[in-house]
């Protein structure tokens, strides 16, 4: 057995313990947790200058992007917004235990729904250290044992955080096993085959990284891939509310996949709507593919070029837009059921039977109504914190926080039933009476 | 494009139709289903003549068991069930559409999260014809459509099921693609494949059919492979309250997943509670493998013999039980998490904080108290129908009933706002307030 295998058999373990742990202990080993990455910010900035000086050099080489080499860098402001997560998590509610429903089948046979950890998680991210701290504490919280896996070119950075932050847990009574930091390249494809022992994994990074997790493993994913985001502007649209959601969602971060990738103006509208559009897109530096009919009424411009068929299905994560004109909202919502990812999607219109339709008919994880496609965020939903953004259907689906490394399990409280008194001739019936009642024994 | 992978990308398409259909038009569809049932009584019948003939030759050649031709037979009783089984699906609430949550971002801006099919289901299974009516009335209420793929030994008898049933939906404007019947072999490999379109597999048969599925696709599976449960008789046990439960956990129908395997016994209530019984299971014709410390408070019998290290993962499915002492209830927590397979697992003792413990800290679906293992089941927790029984940690856990074909998406309503006003500077604060409002527009 290899060493991380043998580390992940213990860490699933541990997880037993972890699960039964009481709110107040989970929460004063989160509260050390914050006060040591206030204690050793000095430790954490030396050991993240050790991995940016070592990723600049990379990047002049260019072997590494220099987006990477931003996400990787940790000042003391992000130290600081890595305790005010922390403390978020203490805030949440402890959901191990919540009773979901009670039904009574019989006099004294209740059947209690409560939830419980998922068990044994696999996280594997790219650069961003700030991952060790946040899901670290959502897995506390939440009852969960975990096993990082980073990349090479934070891994100074990711080993002080995990450190400090195990060792200020464990002194807090969590079983310090139940956490598992791995650090070489080939435990990945280690963690791909543990099926039997990893519950969920977590992968966090470019829409490739998170494709070939997926593709090489049966443990269920908890990611998304790709991000095509569409926003559909119907005739029945407020043109300057159109403008301004679709300039936010496509400029406001461009990089990430909520932003929006392509535009589908209603055949009525468009007139009155394109130019400004397009103009508005110049002047912020983005470049337009348009389809022929929108061409039309688009100004020519050194930044306007023709869409080919490759741009539908395209995720740029960049300043680039693609516009198709579609005659009605039927033909938006089968286009973005074609090309899209079951990401975010919203329409711009004012006329509510038209907004419900949308609503229905898309398949997407977040579906809008007259607002930016980049609202699509844990934060930005009030979940305290952010496990990942899923477009899995089974599940958990859309920005997903702590309710995402939660279970239920079933259990019956009776006092002696045997199932045979419920069948054949004289049977008992079962009540069947739906309590509003927690679980107590 | 082979036949099946064109039908099914066809279902995918009228999956979203299926999504939008209203309530009455989903339960007139159901109505016409139960109706056209009855009315078709003499087709089933002698179509499943056919198969049983055959099935009978194929028995007497060994080619076939004689539990799986029990389980293929159909007769007027049957279709009645099968019937009866509709009209609960009629009566269940439609849960598409259903408000799961409401959060206020901002003002004007409402977050909600409502209730949605998964989309394509995949349904492999062995011998029972009425798993067809029973998938596809629960398919049809909850908007999914559903690719069936039946055992060739049923086959006349799923055709004929299937033919009736979707012909009689069309009629009530349920579209008709969204249902696929596959009866070649081929075709099981060809949908394993097809994890771009199918959203969610569910295989219904033995162990090894259930884990040669799980093995051999990418796709989710909902379903459950072994059964291996437990009862642990704490030495605060009632003693004939023990006798009866542990009694009826094995014999009632021994067949099945839900049937005790294994039977843990506390050190210091063996000696009351071992001889008896093991008397009991010795008249009802239970073999008994007793490890070496249990023997020597076992009468000498026949019946009695030695178990092995294999004894404690083995899923008998027959009238066979191993019977092992524990010093504690920690030793049998331990061997439960250790040899269990996470189904169903029960406690027999008066105290609570034991019983708690228990709950607590065993890794299963189901966890009982003083009571049967057999209640683990969709019916007897009044999920009026089943889709199966799941061991699974995601989505869906112990029996599952229509919940288990739903998910749900984000629905964010605004009046244009854009993320840029709540970032950087005099950004604007998130309200998250949690509302109690139902989805409107």
């Amino acid at each position: 057995m290899s060493n991380v295998t043998s580390e992940i058999k213990k860490a699933k373990s541990a997880a037993l313990v972890l699960a039964t742990l009481d709110t107040e202990t989970k929460n004063k080993a989160l509260k050390a947790m914050a006060d040591a990455l206030d204690d050793n910010r000095k430790k954490i900035l030396e050991a993240n200058a050790k991995d940016v000086s070592n990723a600049e050099q990379m990047a002049k080489k260019g072997d590494l992007s220099d987006s990477l080499v931003k996400r990787l860098k940790v000042n003391d402001e992000k130290i600081t917004g890595m305790i005010d997560g922390i403390k978020d998590v203490i805030k949440l509610d402890d959901p191990v235990g919540e009773t979901m429903s009670s039904v009574k089948l019989d006099d004294d046979l209740i059947l209690y729904q409560i939830k419980c950890p998922i068990g044994m998680l696999g996280v594997i991210f790219e650069s961003r250290p700030d991952v060790v701290p946040q899901i670290l504490s959502l897995c506390l919280k939440s009852g969960n044992a975990v096993a990082f896996k980073g990349g090479s070119e934070a891994k100074h950075s990711n080993k002080v955080l995990f450190d400090v932050l195990t060792e200020a847990a464990a002194e807090a009574a969590v079983p310090k096993e139940a956490f598992v930091l791995m650090e070489s390249r080939e435990d990945i494809s280690e963690i791909l085959k543990m099926d039997g022992d990893i519950d969920l994994l977590i992968p966090r990074g470019s829409y490739e990284f998170v494709k070939y997790i997926q593709n090489n493993t049966k443990i269920p994913v908890l990611g998304h891939s790709a991000g095509i985001c569409h926003i559909y502007v119907d005739d029945e649209a407020d043109v300057d509310l159109a403008l301004a959601v679709t300039l936010d969602s496509k400029i406001q971060y461009p990089a990430v996949c909520n932003a929006v990738e392509t535009l589908l103006v209603n055949w009525d509208i468009a007139e009155e709507f394109l130019p400004r559009m397009v103009k508005l897109f110049i002047e912020n530096g983005v470049e337009v593919r348009s389809d022929k009919r929108a061409k039309r009424l688009i100004p020519k411009d050194p930044k306007v070029i023709d869409a080919t068929d490759e741009d539908w299905d395209a995720e740029y994560n960049d300043l680039i837009i693609s516009i198709a004109i579609v005659e009605d909202i039927e033909e938006a919502i089968d286009f973005i059921n074609k090309h899209g990812s079951h990401h975010t999607d919203a329409i711009i219109t004012g006329n509510k039977e038209k907004q419900a339709e949308f609503v229905r008919s898309v398949d997407s994880a977040d579906v809008f109504i007259n607002a930016s496609t980049r609202f699509a965020d844990g934060f930005r939903y009030g979940k305290g914190a952010e496990v990942g953004i899923s477009t899995n259907k089974i599940h958990s689906r859309g920005p997903v926080g702590m309710e995402g490394l939660m279970i239920y399990k079933y259990v019956l409280v009776g006092n002696g039933q045997v199932v045979k008194d419920y069948v054949g001739k004289n049977a008992k019936k079962y009540i069947h009476k739906k309590l509003d009642k927690e679980f107590s024994l």
